[in-house]
């Protein structure tokens, strides 16, 4: 029996939307994996094609993290779901001072979705983690039923070294540290909310999804970093209440000391929300120890995506577990913990 | 002011089903983390609530693996997507010959999701988890729109340690290897498909979901090992194609040496579906140097997960690429890789 020219008798596999198939382990997921996959990740370690990458890493801890992306509309302005899978894990490692170095991705596609709008996700992502220095090594697809999903949603998780000698947590905040933000809040909630409520300004309100990996990487030798967060769902709010829960610590902030984009404002004004409790996608907060405040501020600004990095407030003894903020016309504001969220699928 | 005694003037959180809320990121996200995730995957790295667990891993190269779970019905004849999602990846990463150590989880919550269900999932993670030792040490909880996911689908990442000397992968099979199964096949893809098309047998068809991680471990001082792949999606006939394309080899199976449960078989029969490319969750395929096999065959059988486990087919030189079977009859056929998936969601 000669099987060296047998092929598949049926070409029937140029499908312009996804199909339940392209999930089932046979020839149409082969071929998602290495026509769309593989060359937007192109590394060694993925092409090898196991049921697992095989890394060899330097010698520290180890930062491990996972996120899963469920944003509408998948397209925004500034990004789209590929960028915020890549720079959402890359962030969350960068909070315990870690360098990202890998990323794996699952994706849940839903029958139907475009292969276009997949491939352009797809080359969005391999171009934010070659932005972040990280590469995409191990991978999985599975596909859902038309109106059991919503196009896409991603997962990503990540693992990174940690530097010896760094302890970052959120249970290091002490009184008298200093709370730094890394620049304007809320513009990633708003421009989502501006898009899905059709709002309209002189200039568009773009997302600010970025990675900071670098930006931190470059404030760890200064030291006196006792706590990084991201001020991701929930806003400063809710990542500052975190904290000093963790830390047993009380927090004040000041309004007015607080960056907002001007077409931030007008948009939270239009809809009554708080820019404080809207998601950010490319900044950080950040409890330092007072005698490294201006320093480490100082290094931010050097840095594109912290120029307008500044001073917010200061953690104390008093009203352990609570952040409360001083308001422009000087009283003072329990800042709570929300209950739900006031802006679902955000990321 | 006195923020001593404040407490949250609404006490309205008690509520049996997800709500969007669930996934925003404030207290109603916090209660589910700390009254449902925490007490069940309980350990430090978790508890920690940073944006990524640190970990300490022992010295050695690294295997990572991930994976998405969105099998329908969520609990069948022998488990759950919970035991799924940590199995599935703990498996994978044992086909490297890893010895898994942590697994990260993201949920993707569909709103009206019973809360009651999802503490029976995260229960049945836990106890696989601590059956497989590993530790669920990062986590992530979306949460969508009624009728935009379907109850909840998870996606598992997980890291493992590949031993000194050890270099298992697909594209290690050479001609005269000998193809080893360790168990029956079809199982897991049967058990499903029984309960979704109402057959009925004298026995329930069971899913052989298990860990596989330890018989792993048990058989790599053998020696002889080239290549180990767990046959999920696309069963048998997928994994032995694709690790014949990497290895650019042949191999030919004897259909009558397949182990295959009776109930496997008729429900097979009854549906017009062939074992050979039925899931598989507690299974492993393992190609071996002949001068190995029987050693490694023999070490098999002594685990509760591999008592039936058999050669059923050799490596060849001839018809790189290509999977040939003998069947019953005597005759020769070529088992390709299928175009689509016979059966969707089946993990």
């Amino acid at each position: 029996m000669n099987f060296e020219n047998w092929t598949c008798p049926l070409p029937l596999r140029d499908y312009p939307n996804i199909v339940l198939g392209h999930g089932g382990g046979g020839k149409l997921s082969a071929e998602l994996v290495e026509h769309l996959f593989l060359p937007a990740f192109r590394n060694s370690a993925l092409a090898n094609l196991g049921d697992s990458a095989v890394l060899t890493l330097p010698a520290g801890r180890l930062a491990y993290s996972t996120d899963s992306f469920v944003v509408r509309p998948l397209f925004f302005p500034g990004g789209s779901i590929g960028e915020l899978a890549v720079n959402g894990t890359v962030n969350d490692l960068a909070m315990s001072g870690a360098k990202p170095l890998f990323l794996s991705a699952g994706f849940i596609l839903e029958e139907g979705f475009s292969l276009a709008q997949l491939g352009e996700i797809v080359t969005r992502m391999a171009e934010a983690a070659r932005q972040a220095r990280v590469q995409i090594v191990t991978g999985d697809t599975k596909v859902v039923e038309r109106g059991h999903g919503d196009g896409v949603y991603i997962n990503t998780s990540g693992i990174g070294i940690v530097p010896d000698g760094i302890h970052i947590g959120p249970a290091q905040a002490r009184p008298g540290d200093v709370i730094l933000v890394s620049g304007t809040i809320g513009d990633h909630g708003m421009a989502i909310m501006s898009v899905r409520e059709g709002l309209q300004f002189d200039t568009e309100i773009e997302s600010d999804c970025a990675p900071v990996a670098d930006l931190v990487a470059d404030l760890l030798p200064i030291g006196g970093i006792r706590v990084l967060r991201d001020p991701t769902r929930g806003g400063v709010a809710s990542s500052l209440n975190e904290i000093a829960a963790s830390s047993a610590v009380g927090m004040v902030i000041d309004d007015v000391s607080l960056p907002v984009n001007e077409q931030v404002q007008s948009a939270c004004s239009l809809l009554g929300l708080d820019p404080l409790y809207v998601a950010n996608e490319g900044k950080l907060l950040a409890i330092v120890a007072p005698e490294n405040a201006d320093a480490i501020l100082e290094r931010m600004r050097t840095h594109v995506v912290a120029e307008r990095a500044c001073k917010i407030g200061r953690v104390t003894s008093e009203h352990p577990g609570m952040l409360v903020s001083r308001t422009r016309i000087g009283a003072t504001r329990v800042v709570t913990m929300q209950l739900g969220e006031q802006l679902p699928r955000i990321c």
